[in-house]
């Protein structure tokens, strides 16, 4: 245990000199940071409330009294600060006390009543500059520890794909399924679902984000399972569709262009490629077949400590994809009235090539 | 199905007038609505992303095409705008469309960025006006078919509490028993967890938001349980702690306080009385056993759509309880190093005295 602190003492540091680097770029003396996701990533802290203050010189986590014991547990090598009123006043006294002049803030992820209590908070005199995703940036970029964690619970996620895939028969309920999904999950164990768990079937598959109801799956329906768990605070997301029954062959001929878009991206999605080229990859393998007015979302997404992450694989989209990027690759085909289609795995980006860490086979399943 | 749906249609259409007045007392003519809780309390729609207008004389749903089917099937009375880019951009068309030039947007439920978004969409000539919880102010005070739901959902919870107390033993994992708990909750018909179910054991049970870990429950341990579900949209939150063994007499001692505590405070929240006096019920109690110190949050909140509304029953809130609020109440012990106690009921606010929506024993379980 404790040469795994210690790692992750290394790893944390190594994590604030990369954050650092980047506000003397953006030229600010600190940046306020108001996600949990960048808290753990930057100190171990999974606590829900307060802020995390990286200066240049000093950092400082400040939450409120039902997290001090927990995060004097969790937190190495940063001062806690333990507020009783308003959190964005200890911010205040804080940046006061370190005489901190400008601090940088993601106006993503600030609300306008935050920075507005921020700067009217007493002795507040700080400039407040827009830094959008500075730790973000460098969360998208997973070292090799990063990526064996998300390897664990890709697995972890397709045994539980595997396992539910067997769970669906007709007058089962959507949400009996997702309750055997997440069950499963957690007994495997994983912290939790990284998200609602999507179980739709018939026409309401042809809803991306359908959540979970008490209808009962049909014959002659398609069903799509979209799920995800998080372990050691990283996230799977993993689709697979099945047809309750033999599917007749429009639903075929729309399962087999989706699976071949999803291939198509897969290939694509190398080192030095833009992001809206593999978007572009799948869009095109279903323009071929006169779908892509079927494929009403982007193709995919970054994945990491939170399941929506950069890069976005997304029309247009110019970043390049990196070694160490991890996305999910996941086109699909929803007809209105009749249901969807939806293949997603998750795509590690190396240095040469890639590694899809899900594990499911990705063939037509009729049950 | 038919007059349940004309039922819905004339609720959504009394909460639009309701809300309408609270536009013109604060002198806008429309406003903006960011928070999905929202949308669903005004309209049905139970989406994700994008955002609802209400004018004084025209109401739309903006959404993107993941959610075009869904929201078709699931909205009445509001037309649907379908976007391809910037959900803002079409939320300043559809103003400039009906020369709207005052609009009230909610500080806490949007982001800097957003409202930077808003200011320069093309043709935004709107001038943004801070108006702050206009339907989360109607939203807390449920009438009597929103307080029926939230009977049924917190005797959902009280179900799923009572079973998942006897799968606590020694040697199971705390996420074994979440897993547990949630898959008991959608057997039982909900959609989901409210909220990430907690069981925090032994020196765990001491930090109120502990998440489940894959530590096992031992001999002579607290075990704080703490577990929510949403049925038709609506949340219940409901705590109970356990020892496993025979308490020794500190705990003992906590756990009565902390029940007379509660007792209390139920007993305080009345129409007419202010939050704060039921916050101070309760803390008077731990104040007379010397325990004030080790309850570190607050009494209790307001629960409906979302887990946390209004009102806040803490120190010093002046806010009035009234016929039809609903909260939780919800005081505890924490002793750093040894465990916590908690101990939670949902509370619904009637014309005359309260009525404890959810039903398990408050005995000190020893097990």
């Amino acid at each position: 245990m404790v040469s795994s602190i210690r790692f992750m003492d290394r790893v944390h540091a190594k994590r604030l000199r990369a954050l650092r680097r980047r506000l003397e770029e953006a030229g600010v003396e600190a940046v306020l940071l108001t996600q949990p996701a960048n808290w753990f990533y930057l100190s171990g802290f999974t606590g829900e409330a307060g802020a995390f203050l990286v200066g240049l010189h000093a950092v400082a986590l400040v939450t409120d009294g039902r997290f001090a014991a927990q995060s004097a547990s969790e937190v190495r090598g940063a001062p806690i600060v333990t507020h009783q009123g308003s959190a964005f006043e200890a911010v205040a006294v804080w940046l006061s006390q370190q005489s901190i002049n400008r601090v940088g803030f993601d106006p993503a992820h600030l609300t306008v009543s935050q920075l507005d209590a921020l700067r009217r908070s007493p002795g507040a005199g700080a400039a407040w500059v827009p830094l959008s995703g500075a730790v973000e940036g460098l969360r998208s970029v997973k070292d090799a520890s990063e990526i064996a964690q998300m390897r664990r619970v890709a697995l972890l996620g397709s045994e539980v794909m595997k396992h539910t895939l067997k769970a669906l028969k007709p007058g089962v309920r959507e949400l009996e399924v997702a309750a055997e999904a997440d069950y499963q999950m957690r007994m495997k164990g994983a912290s939790g679902p990284a998200f609602e768990t999507i179980v739709a079937s018939g026409p309401r598959s042809a809803f991306p984000h359908a959540r979970p109801t008490a209808k009962r799956l049909k014959k002659n329906e398609l069903v799509v399972l979209d799920l995800g768990a998080i372990l050691g605070g990283y996230c799977s997301d993993l689709t697979r569709t099945v047809f309750l029954g033999r599917a007749p062959a429009d639903i075929r001929r729309w399962f087999l262009a989706v699976r071949e878009a999803q291939a198509a991206a897969i290939e694509a999605a190398q080192a030095g490629v833009a992001c809206g080229d593999v978007d572009a990859a799948a869009r095109g393998v279903l323009a071929g077949r006169g779908l892509e007015k079927y494929f009403i979302h982007s193709t995919g997404h970054g994945l990491g400590l939170e399941v929506h992450e950069m890069p976005r694989l997304a029309r247009g989209q110019k970043e390049t994809l990196q070694h160490g990027h991890v996305v999910t690759i996941e086109p699909g085909v929803y007809v209105e009235g009749v249901g969807g289609i939806r293949i997603e795995d998750d795509v590690a980006i190396l240095a040469n090539g890639n590694e899809v860490l899900t594990r499911v086979p990705r063939d037509l399943v009729e049950l």
